[in-house]
């Protein structure tokens, strides 16, 4: 039995990056950056007004109200070049470029429009009002996002302001998804008494696709071991990884691991001190990665996150492939398990106070995955410990 | 100007509930659940075994090590009826059925094989001992999910579970995007000096569809109204909402609100007490929607979260429509703005103390979006007030 630490050293160490591709923009959400994002011009790309109004010299407005003579109009796509002279100003709109000789703008509400040529500036400007100057937000050249980032909702319009229409990044891990057990019916089917449906696909293809992997779900094993040796094979002729679930155990109808060695895999794991999830298994053939999840559904949620996610992650050259790592006060006793770490999905949530609470979910198996429908981080409780009310518990954000 | 909770609830009011459609669950996630999802049977539909090992009358065990005669095999998939007998046991698999007269599994590692039919059991087993009762999780019939919540892949498992293999949605509004100005240019084009890259249809695309909506983006307007009021009629023949970006400022140049009118459009909020977003407009084309967003990104940002999403899930039907609130403890002094409330992105999060903190990001003008790439919540600042290091804030946490 290895710790949760050592596991995910191993799986790091023995994945491989994929290569890149490029690909619109507007597909990237969810992937990971194969390139830096450069601004390719300054931002914003002149002295640009941020109300409309009057650019002016500021010295002229120190004793207002003043007249000032209107020479020209700066609107948003065309700017006035100005130098604008002492006396003088120029009508400007928001977003527009603050021409030469101008060093503030007087928003259209401290002003009074006398004539044409002739405007009052009731309120003195001060130097630099409503100026954001060229070059303010990130100058040319500048980095504004690394290789190894995921593209999320809120990066795109940064990515799109600096010409990337299309972005490099890591091809799709190709997942394999295998379900086991000869008590699995489909999920469209009525089981029969001893029958349980097929819930670890379904989320093991929302899960994978989630962590940037292109899925594909292949038609449940029967605990038979010669077809199931078959079944991995043909999953691994053109997937990068596959995902097994069930007949992890130790059971005499548990054929994923003597299916594994037959092939010839080489089992880089196999029971990791993690509750729930101890029968994890990792292997490798060639460099296929391959992943035995035990087949109670939080199981497979848990070590999806900590391990196939990392494994999915780092094939694409992801910084963090990891779950976020936080802090959480425990609200009530929250006990561990004997002889292995827990990492218990949990709901945290702050109170009124800004604190971030974590209480234990009902679970009453490690099979309870309606409560797990809820969670939205796993606590940490080190091996023959429990968390008091009061303690500062280890959090990792589920994704 | 009206508040910002005055502007989500004229928009809560002026929506309709769009119909429903039945996708299959796989292509569920993000969308709003038009149906309850209930349990088609109990959960575990049998006492099932947590342990591989052997199934016992717990009083036979008391003074073990005892001898037990093995009567049967209970694999997953394939129960044993039983009724066992005081004396006799039956080998049992993770997950399979405990046969009738049983109370209580022992796992195989507490057991000693004798020969084919007898075993020793070295300790004894309390009753229920390794036994998940017959629906402990949950009752056939029993509410997993109501109607109006958002299908996650932490929930794809459970209501696989039940037989879902397509699920009852709302339909997707159908969003149409418009970014205007004479001064935008595609993405792909490098900007002439007073250009700049259309980097909001690209980004409201991404915010949209992670609100449900399928997207439309339609070719930039250029500043010119009787062509945008052809654009804008054109765009509500066929689509459920329109998004237009910019031109919704009092400028010469500020046509959105002047072609709103002039097709009969009901304008019903055009000034919000809002930074960023003072402009924000919302208004109504028979039961379309339409609403014009301030030009620059992170306004359109910060309306589309406030404003937009909530009228998105409104015609999905969601229970929840707005922006999750929370509490953090400032770290440092956050200005608001005079005359008006601010929501300002930031970044919150937790110290290692599980406290929730809370600091400004730098913002140049509402304009930098690049540090808005990084924020995963909107601090509340009531007007003409800023809050101290040590307050507690009000936050709306990011989708």
């Amino acid at each position: 039995m290895i710790p949760v630490r050592k596991a995910i050293k191993i799986i790091k160490s023995e994945t491989r990056v994929l290569s890149t591709e490029t690909i619109d923009l507007r597909d990237s959400i969810g992937r990971i950056l194969a390139e830096d994002i450069i601004a390719d011009m300054d931002l914003p790309p002149f002295d640009r007004s941020q109300m409309d109004g009057f650019a002016v010299q500021s010295k002229d407005t120190e004793r207002a109200p003043v007249n000032l003579k209107i020479t020209g109009e700066s609107i948003a796509g065309k700017g006035f070049d100005g130098p604008i002279k002492s006396g003088e100003t120029v009508r400007i709109m928001t977003g527009a470029r603050v021409p030469g000789g101008a060093d503030a703008v007087q928003q259209v509400e401290s002003t009074r429009a006398l004539n044409e040529n002739q405007i009052e500036i009731l309120k003195a400007a001060k130097p630099n009002q409503n100026i954001v100057r060229r070059a303010a937000e990130i100058g040319r050249g500048e980095l504004i996002f690394a290789t190894g980032e995921p593209v999320t909702e809120n990066m795109i319009a940064s990515i799109a302001s600096f010409g990337y229409a299309k972005v490099k990044v890591a091809h799709q891990p190709k997942t394999a998804i295998l379900a086991t057990g000869s008590e699995i019916v489909d999920v469209s089917e009525k089981p029969a008494p001893d029958q349980i449906r097929n819930s670890n696909s379904i989320m093991l293809e929302a899960l994978a696709k989630r962590s940037g992997a292109e899925t594909f779900v292949l038609p449940i094993a029967r605990d038979e071991i010669s077809n199931l040796k078959l079944q991995i094979l043909e999953a691994l002729e053109t997937n990068d990884v596959l995902l097994v679930t069930g007949g992890v155990s130790v059971g005499d109808y548990d054929f994923t691991k003597p299916a594994l060695r037959q092939i010839g895999a080489e089992i880089l794991f196999e029971k990791v001190s993690l509750k729930p999830g101890k029968p994890a298994v990792f292997a490798k053939f060639g460099d296929k990665l391959i992943f035995g999840l035990p087949g109670n559904p939080v199981s497979v949620a848990v070590t999806f996150c900590l391990f196939v996610r990392t494994a999915l992650l780092a094939m694409q050259g992801a910084r963090e492939c990891e779950l976020k790592k936080g802090f959480a006060v425990a609200s009530e006793k929250i006990k561990g398990a004997k002889e292995r770490d827990s990492y218990l999905p949990v709901l945290v949530e702050t109170n009124d106070r800004g604190i971030l609470t974590v209480a234990s979910m009902r679970f009453g198996g490690s099979s309870n995955f309606i409560a797990f429908a809820r969670a939205n981080a796993l606590v940490f409780v080190p091996q023959n410990t429990a968390l008091q009310a009061g303690d500062i518990a280890q959090i990792l954000y589920l994704p």
